[in-house]
């Protein structure tokens, strides 16, 4: 599918998609560029055979590749995509991978005035608390949900590219505009991970944080899962997506309020009926899920 | 090491000790009791082989017994403890195994105006969001922590068996005070299935919920899974446990409050030192996790 296939970031997210890719057949070679500070991770992505070069110099590692996948923090883009500019060609396929993709479209826009048609905004539904080349997994991607959300400009050809190299490695792949994306993904996602760190944060302060650890169990390991998520990741989406966090969480305040003031007043019914409603809701989910 | 043990309630937790009692040879008979509407259950519980009598009645139920579990939900132990005063007996050991502690307590002082000293209050810190007889494990507990509370009146023979109950079927026993028991489980399992009840609740009733749902992916699923708990038994726990459940939920307000604010003004490292924080203080508990 792709002679060079250059993956500016290899974490979680681009090192299984080398693996898959390899695993695939999906790239002759494949590419890795990454900051000095960031040379230890392409060194080990290398040694273990998920990359084949890296580069430091992003004008190096571009050169006659056909196509380029963003997999850095989403915070990161804006500075990506004025690196790329000046060595940006229309034979060359470009995608992201960013949990939040109206701020990639902003950034683009501000760097090209105007999105480039052979970029191709990306999201895949998949991820783990783990970071790091040696973190990924060829199979990350398997049935799991690829969420594309093209532009009004965007080339037909780079499109279809981009999801068959996704239905290749297995993934379910569906479109959505920018907007409608953030806003699912900030219920369903960026909402858990900012309640995750807010909850362990607040207990871990506590000064009998050591036994509340202690007696947690099963339930608080889940629940608590994703608050072991990768903060500088986390914040960029925050950030990038806190037009549509913020409303949330003022939502679940009101949600909390509300919880509140039915059990100090000892409202049996309400309480029964909001649990037995959010544990409906979440059989629904549970239902539909792949 | 019991003649006849009897479960005043066979769901998941009475079902998972009568199947860990079975296997470990600690009870020679099993018999469950419980209500005219949770016949089906019983009779289950005694078709899998779970149990080998059940009652309804609880005076026939207790007869010649030498160990009563009281295995129901929190809510309905006063109304236990008065339909046993009347049969209650000095050679027979009775416990519990609710998630909260004081109310517990505060049941006993009222029914029998003073805790009885063969009376052992327990708490075995393990579970599942199923429910019922037939979703009991026999090593729901291995490997897994019991609190038991006792207090200054507690029996020593009673409270010796009872623990040895529990390290037999494989389980960590641990001494804790009533207050300081209900304070700890509070913070780490009360307030998390409050905020997944609210969050999934939230979600839930939202318009796009099906596509919300739609897109969730494992970090969801996980955060979640708590939310599938039995609504009765967490009503139950919230009103018994709203003294320290209800500060708790005050404190995760301002820290939210603290968040948005952040967020509103893009303080960066606070909101990266918090996550960071947040991620090493689940690490510390991952690092003790049993």
């Amino acid at each position: 599918m792709f002679k060079r296939l250059c993956f500016i970031g290899v974490g979680l997210i681009g090192s299984s998609m080398a693996r898959a890719a390899r695993q695939h057949q999906l790239a002759e070679t494949i590419i890795a560029v990454g900051q000095t500070e960031c040379l230890p991770n392409l060194q080990m992505a290398k040694q273990i055979e998920v990359i084949d070069e890296y580069y430091t110099d992003i004008k190096q590692a571009v050169e006659n590749v056909d196509c380029i996948v963003i997999a850095t923090p989403v915070g990161a883009v804006e500075s990506i995509f004025t690196q790329l500019k000046e060595y940006w060609r229309d034979d060359v396929i470009y995608t992201d991978v960013c949990s939040t993709k109206g701020s990639v479209i902003a950034a683009a826009e501000k760097v090209f005035s105007g999105i480039p048609d052979n970029f191709v905004p990306t999201h895949p539904i998949a991820g783990a608390e783990s970071s790091g080349a040696a973190a990924g997994r060829a199979d990350l991607f398997l049935e799991k949900r690829l969420v594309v959300t093209p532009l009004p400009n965007t080339r037909r050809d780079a499109l279809q590219k981009i999801t068959q190299f996704w239905q290749h490695i297995g993934a379910f792949v569906s479109t959505m505009s920018v907007e409608h994306h953030d806003k699912v993904l900030a219920a369903t996602s960026h909402l858990p991970h900012v309640l995750a760190f807010a909850m362990v944060d607040l207990l871990g302060r506590k000064d009998e944080q050591e036994e509340i650890f202690k007696y947690a169990a099963g339930g608080f390991k889940d629940f608590s899962r994703i608050a072991s998520s990768d903060p500088t990741m986390w914040l960029d989406i925050c950030l990038a997506n806190k037009a549509q966090i913020l409303p949330l969480i003022q939502q679940l305040q009101i949600e909390l309020n509300q919880i509140e003031n039915m059990l100090e007043q000892e409202q049996k019914q309400q309480i029964f009926d909001l649990f037995s409603y959010a544990r409906d809701a979440r059989q629904r989910f549970l239902d539909q899920l792949l």
